[in-house]
C-alpha cells in the first residue's frame, strides 16, 4: 500500500463513478427556468413566518442541534396521511431518502431495480453503493411492464410515480399488481403525486412491502431547504433510521417544513394552480401537433416537430438550443433513443409559460 | 425471496446496526445542557442577518434549488484557509463528510481505522458500510500511538485532535510522524481544533494523504444548520463530490455558513471567551484534586472524587445522576473502563459553569 496516491487507495469503484448531473442552475437575471420541476410560485406565507420566528432577533436557537429524529416534523407529516409517526422518516430531501434505501437494501448480489427512462438519479446511487442495477426499460408505450418488474430478481424496486421525465402516472390497480407478484421492496417514488390523480399512500395498510416517498420541494414550494420523507411499514423505518445521519436535516428546514404541511389551503391552490396551467399547455401542445405525453405531474414531456414537420433528437436538441439562446431554460436527455427526440418542460407561471409558448412559435416560423 | 418480511429483504449487516446515539436534547425549560459540546453563545449577528435577507418578504428563493456545490460557500472556506476553492467539500454537517470518506475508502476489505475513545460516530460509520474496523486503545495516559496506527493496515484511519471525549490534542510533530509511517490516507477531525494551540491545516500543502475536517457546530455556534467541510488533495476532494449528495446543503445552510464565516471577530471573540472559561473551570478541577485531561477543546474530561476520596464508574455515574437531578445535564460515557470512570462537561458560559462547580460542591458536600 505504500506511495499509494488518494485515488488509489480510494475504493475501486468510487473512482469510476459518473456524477448525477443536475439540472443546471443559471446564474444572472432573466431567464424563463423551466428545467428542474421547481414551483413557480413561493411557499406559504406561514414559511417565512416560522423561519423569522425561529432565527428570532439573534439566532440563538441556531446554536443547539436539531431534533435528531425530526419528531414535530413526523407528526405532522402522519397527521397528514393519516399515519403513524412510526410508519414515517425525514430526509435531507427525498435523495437523502432514497439513497437511504439504496444503502439498506441494494449490495452487489441484492439488486436495485428500476425503469428507463425515470429519475436518473437512481443509477448513480446505486453505482456509488457499487450495487446490482437491474434496469427495465419502457417502450415508446411507457405502459408500466409488470411482468418484467416482477420477474427482475430485484431485491428493491424503485418506480417513479408519475414518472420523470414523461410525467405518465400508473395507477394503484396496477401498483398493487406489481406489489402482488413482484416479491421485493417496492418503492414508489411520488416526488410528483401532488400533481396527479391518484397516489399509492392509501395501500401502505395492507402492504409491508410498499414505500412511498415524498418531497416538499415540488408542490410545497422549498426545493431550496432539502426536506423528503418515506412512508413505510415501522420496520422499515427503522432501518432507515439505523442508517441515516443523527442530525439530517436542520432546524430552520424542520421549522420551514412544518409550516407548509400546516398550510393545507395554501397547498392546494397552488397545486390547482400548476394543473390548470399544465392542462392549457397540454392542449397547446396538442394543437401543434406535437406528441405529448399525457402529463399527471408539473412538467410536460413533449416531442418538438420544426417546420418542415421532422422530429427526432436532432430537432429537439435544436428547439432546445433556440430556446436556450432566448433565455428559456428547458431540459433535454440526449442519451437514449426513448428521451433524445423530446424536451421536459416544468410548469411555470402563465407568463412563463407564454414566454416558451411564444419562443416556439417563433422556432416553427408561425 | 418470496414472503420476506421487510426487515428480511434488507441487506442482512443493516438489521444489526446499533445507531449512533446522540447526547440527550431535553425537553422543558431550566436545563444547565452542558452534554453535546454545543456553544454556550449565539452565532454572529451577520447570520440572522443575512437568513433574513435570504427569506425576505415570502421565502420565494427557497423554491430553488440550492447551489448544488455550495459554491460560495467553497470559496469563503478556501479564502478562510488560504487554500483553494478545489481543495474544499462541503457537507451537510462533519458527519456528512465523514460518511463520504468512509463510502469512498472503506469496505469489508478496506479497513477503517480509529482510536478509542474517539468521536463514537466512526464505528457506526463503518458498521453502516458493513467495512471492516480497525480500532487501537489509547491507554490512560492518551498519548498518540504512533506505531500502532501506522502498522494498522487500515486504508483510511481517522485521528480526532483534540480528541473526544478526552480533549487531548495531538501535535503537528505526532500527526506528521503518523503521516510518514501510515501508507493510508489520514483524516484528522478537527471539529474542536479552533480551540486548540495548533491545527493541521498547514500540513495539505505537503500531504496529499491528508485530510482535515472541521463543523461549523461548535466555534461558529450553529450546529442547528448543519455545516462541515473537508480540506484536501483536489483528487480526494473529487471522490468526495462523487459520493455525495448533489444538494446536500441547503439554501439557508449555505447563507447563514457565508454570513458566520464572514465574522472573524465576533469568532475569535467566542473562542478566546471559551477557553478563558475553560482555563478557569480546569483549575477549579485541579484544586478539587480531580484528574483531568489538559484539554484543548471546548469540554473537560474529569474524574470525580467523591466526598470519600474515591473515584471509578460508580462515582462518576453517582456525580452525573446528581447533577441530572438538579437538571445540569453532562455527559457520561459507561461502556468502557477509560471513559465510564469520567465525565465530559462542555464549557458553557460562566454562569452555566458556576451553576455546575456549586452543584458538584453540594454533591462533594463542600
Amino acid at each position: 500500500m505504500s506511495n499509494l496516491s488518494p485515488a488509489q487507495l480510494a475504493l475501486p469503484h468510487v473512482a469510476r463513478i459518473h456524477a448525477y448531473t443536475p439540472g443546471l442552475q443559471p446564474a444572472g437575471q432573466g431567464w424563463v427556468k423551466l428545467n428542474t420541476n421547481e414551483c413557480p410560485y413561493p411557499p406559504s406565507p406561514l414559511v417565512a413566518e416560522a423561519l423569522r420566528r425561529e432565527i428570532g432577533d439573534d439566532g440563538a436557537s441556531l446554536r443547539l442541534y436539531p431534533n435528531p429524529k425530526s419528531t414535530p416534523l413526523r407528526a405532522a407529516i402522519a397527521k397528514l396521511h393519516a399515519l403513524g409517526p412510526d410508519q414515517v422518516c425525514v430526509g435531507n430531501g427525498s435523495d437523502d431518502i432514497l439513497n437511504l434505501l439504496v444503502r439498506a437494501f441494494c449490495s452487489s448480489s441484492a439488486g436495485a431495480g428500476f425503469t428507463f427512462p425515470s429519475y436518473s438519479l437512481y443509477p448513480v446511487l446505486v453505482e456509488i453503493q457499487d450495487g446490482r442495477a437491474v434496469v427495465i426499460e419502457f417502450d415508446r408505450s411507457m405502459t408500466l411492464p409488470i411482468d418484467r418488474i416482477s420477474d427482475s430478481s430485484a431485491r428493491a424496486f424503485f418506480l417513479t410515480s408519475p414518472n420523470a421525465p414523461t410525467g405518465v402516472a400508473f395507477s394503484n390497480t396496477e401498483i398493487e399488481r406489481v406489489l402482488g407478484a413482484f416479491p421485493g421492496l417496492l418503492v414508489v417514488d411520488e416526488a410528483y403525486a401532488p400533481f396527479a390523480r391518484e397516489n399509492a399512500v392509501g395501500l401502505l395498510a395492507r402492504h409491508p412491502r410498499l414505500v412511498v416517498v415524498r418531497t416538499l420541494s415540488k408542490a410545497y414550494a422549498l426545493a431550496g431547504i432539502r426536506v423528503g420523507y418515506a412512508l413505510a411499514d415501522p420496520k422499515v423505518i427503522g432501518l432507515l433510521d439505523g442508517v441515516r445521519d443523527s442530525y439530517n436535516v436542520g432546524r430552520l428546514s424542520q421549522v420551514a417544513a412544518v409550516a407548509a404541511l400546516g398550510d393545507a389551503a395554501y397547498y392546494e391552490g397552488v397545486v390547482a394552480k400548476v394543473i390548470v396551467t399544465r392542462e392549457g399547455n397540454l392542449a397547446r401542445f396538442a394543437q401543434r401537433g406535437w406528441f405529448t405525453y399525457p402529463s399527471q405531474a408539473n412538467f410536460i414531456f413533449t416531442e418538438p416537430k420544426n417546420s418542415r414537420g421532422e422530429t427526432g433528437p436532432v430537432v429537439a436538441k435544436a428547439a432546445y438550443d433556440f430556446l436556450f439562446e432566448r433565455k428559456v431554460l428547458v431540459r433535454h436527455f440526449p442519451h437514449h433513443p426513448l428521451t433524445a427526440p423530446f424536451l421536459r418542460v416544468t410548469i411555470g407561471t402563465d407568463g412563463e409559460m407564454q414566454a416558451l409558448q411564444s419562443t416556439l412559435d417563433a422556432w416553427v416560423g408561425v
